[in-house]
């Protein structure tokens, strides 16, 4: 037997459209990703597509974006659950800074390391900083694990066993299981599941707004590569992503 | 130990605009229902009162009422449950017939009885019409037991053992609970709180868009009446929906 398993990165962020490192900042949509989620939910409805549990990551744009694409696909009334887990990396003490301007300051090197290394985290993020979750009654649960600073490594470490635990409990069942979360929640989700290495994980750039679509087998694996469901719109998507930064 | 347990009906629909009536008819908002739910969402950020989990039923109009409300009030990121349980009360034949048009044919006797009797359904909805549930998947587990038609007493009876295993449960863990609903669904739930009788439910209004506050104790009954948070517009709404189909 197979499920159904549909990606979503969420749409163009107030802060994408600044040119800042965002991370657990709770940012809403811009008009240009509230536009991306509702195509998004009419990709979804045309598709034939009918996710019927919904997981989202704790952040605002993560959320509005699965409320505006179901509402599209008429399906608002799945059940949903949300985790920490699936939020976006802590970006660390780079949250709040402008791409653009840490580019200049520390050079490519350094800025191409904390973006897109697999295992090298910015530094960490000031408590006291006005960009820090540390007082953020969400997390209050996490005490003082809650992160002040990921690498990728660490964002699978923490999403993998919320896999486990309860997406892949639930493409057991049987169900067509919609993810709507991040850029690197979602990379680190798609590494493990089509096995990308440490080294070329680097290289893959997810689209925003665009439903990826994984059919799996019984021990959770593609039975063929994911589908966008609008190819042409994922591959300048991913080369948009790839180029942030670079001007 | 107190709890606080706020109660939203979804403000204007599609049908309520048009006069017809909906029951479990899956409508959408209108632009000043949109409006209504957005101003609840300030009221509740206004009041200071935090919402911790939010309760839905399984109607469109419900869930936009709380996304956009919850949205407002920085507070999206709740966790969620939904049930049919809390779903509008079936009207039965009446679904999809214009209520002025009701009134005319079958008189105000007749028509005053299926809108506020207790006891008395109106006549079942054949599974045929197109206005029929019977053959929608959100309700699919329901089987042949799912409503074709329910009275004020049969949604209280389909409400409360939902009220009892988990609304309740979350209310006494402490949380702030936000229960976003329809008219006949909070009807029966303030009926049950305040202890109001089956004769004088029938005057009952709860009007749209405007949250109402119940402080409960241990045993989950009001310390005090409960509380709405703009009680003039309040006064208007009701008022506004006792008059409905009377022109």
């Amino acid at each position: 037997m197979t499920s159904t398993l549909v990606l979503l990165r969420h749409g163009n962020s107030e802060w994408n459209q600044k040119n800042l490192f965002t991370g657990w900042v709770d940012v809403r949509l811009s008009e240009q990703g509230v536009a991306e989620a509702k195509r998004a939910g009419e990709l979804l409805a045309s598709s034939g597509l009918k996710p019927e549990i919904l997981y989202t990551s704790l952040l605002t744009r993560a959320i509005q974006t699965a409320n505006l694409a179901l509402e599209e696909a008429d399906r608002l009334w799945i059940p949903v659950k949300r985790s920490w887990r699936l939020n976006e990396r802590h970006y660390g003490a780079l949250q709040g800074k402008d791409k653009a301007q840490t580019l200049e300051q520390y050079g490519p090197e350094q800025f191409q390391t904390w973006r897109r290394s697999f295992d090298v985290p910015p530094p960490v993020l000031d408590d006291d900083s006005e960009w820090s979750q540390a007082h953020d009654e969400r997390y209050a649960d996490l005490g003082a694990d809650a992160p002040r600073t990921e690498s990728l490594k660490l964002v699978i470490e923490r999403m993998l066993p919320y896999w486990e635990s309860d997406i892949a409990v639930d493409l057991a069942a049987g169900k067509t299981v919609l993810v709507t979360a991040h850029g690197n929640s979602l990379r680190a989700l798609i590494k493990h599941l089509d096995g990308i290495s440490d080294d070329d994980i680097a290289e893959l750039n997810v689209p925003t707004g665009i439903p990826l679509v994984y059919e799996l087998d019984d021990d959770f694996k593609p039975t063929k590569p994911g589908v966008y469901l609008d190819p042409e719109a994922a591959a300048a998507g991913a080369a948009a992503v790839a180029a942030q930064g670079k001007k």
